[in-house]
């Protein structure tokens, strides 16, 4: 048997954002893994092997899944969202540049999945419509002074900012700090997103402004966009959200 | 008949790329508008009437969309990659915010999809595992000053950047100053990949470097990955492109 590995987006959630690539990846494949949840999502198939791990052994998963492939086994590893996205494809590569010459030649291929900020986008109108970054706010790999830089530059300069890891309880006052920060460079009518397991049953979406943003809205499972100056609101009916977008012209 | 309008991510181009929730929003609807090669991407079904239009029409689109919507048509405005990324989601909103007040109770919904960029990187390796942003080089809609400031502020905070609209007949020179302004900010070796209608047969990727970056390697079809000091090459076997990525961690 010929290994192989596929670093796999398997989208937000629901069935019907995940691609035909992808599932037919997963029902290929002999050995799934992941952390908890995301291999939760996959159907157990009979003589598939399913390896769960924590959220934070991102480097050990993917050396135990180099290894696994090495040995001939067709290998899945999953991520939520898209994997290229703070997710495993980067820690695929890191174990992969780091790992024996062999590991080189293994069949290793990426296949994308729809990313939280684009599922987020799409259910709040059209946000990130025009020019957009999206900032890590985890500091365990980066330091703060350097979220904070980019988070400077990123507003200042009009992009429609992504959030992605907004906060845990190994990080509790990140999200707070980049919204301080964030309010000396937007105006306070700047919207603000937090959109939380967007396409599952316990989907939340709160829309609010960066002057009155609270932290608590986030979660783990939060994605937090962050409008530009140029963002628009169209109002509704009574009781339902507004549309965001982000016009296609924009001005300094 | 209720109506609805859909706008669809299409993804990059190829079948296994394109979600069940799209697919199945595509085979309820009575009609499809689009560029005439993304409408093309729709299989044809009996009944149906299709709309194709030139690329830059895409206000008229939307509106003529919202009518159709508004007289009870199940309307798909279809995109490639995500809809919502430069693409025709915005144009629905902003008809939808100048048009009449009954176009905001109107059934709308945007579908995302695999989006060029994350599509790219996949095929790449993992170029856009860290902080990264997306700016489009079209000045149609923007001065070319905020181009250019959005650019320069990116790449010297460290984001890899995907450029949307690189190049066309009308925006010859755009590419070229782009290329020119992010060598004053970037070490010449940082890696920039052109990649061409990704999952199409026709696909091609060409990965060189910002000193030797050649706008010619750019067409409408292309999505350009500019990456930054930090991004890493794994070189593999003879005739084989290396894997590019952005490693997890990084540094200011």
């Amino acid at each position: 048997m010929t290994g192989w590995l596929r670093v796999i987006g398997l989208g937000p959630g629901a069935a019907g954002l995940r691609t035909p690539e992808a599932d037919a990846a997963l029902a290929e494949a002999t050995d799934i893994l992941g952390y908890g949840p995301y291999v939760g999502r996959v159907k157990a198939r009979p003589g598939q092997r399913r390896h769960e791990t924590d959220n934070r052994q991102e480097l050990d998963r993917a050396r135990h899944a180099l290894f696994l492939a090495e040995e001939g086994a067709r290998v899945a590893v999953v991520s939520s969202g898209d994997a290229g996205v703070f997710a495993m494809a980067s820690a695929v590569f890191e174990a992969v540049e780091a790992g024996p010459a062999e590991w080189r030649a293994l069949d290793i291929a990426v296949l994308p999945g729809i990313s939280a900020m684009f599922a987020a986008a799409a259910r709040l109108g059209a946000p990130l419509g025009h020019d957009f970054c999206a900032i890590s706010l985890s500091d365990n790999l980066k330091p703060w002074e350097l979220v904070e830089q980019r988070l400077t530059a990123a507003a200042g300069a009009g992009f429609v900012i992504a959030l992605y890891n907004p906060i845990s309880k190994a990080r509790p006052w990140q999200l707070g700090r980049a919204f301080a920060l964030l309010r000396e460079v937007l105006p306070g009518t700047a919207p603000v997103a937090f959109a939380t397991a967007v396409s599952r049953p316990e989907e939340r979406l709160v829309l609010t402004t960066i002057a009155e943003a609270d932290p608590e809205s986030a979660d783990m499972r939060t994605l937090v966009l962050v409008g530009s100056a140029g963002s628009r609101l169209i109002a509704r009916g009574e009781g339902e959200r507004p549309w965001l977008y982000a016009p296609r012209s924009a001005r300094p």
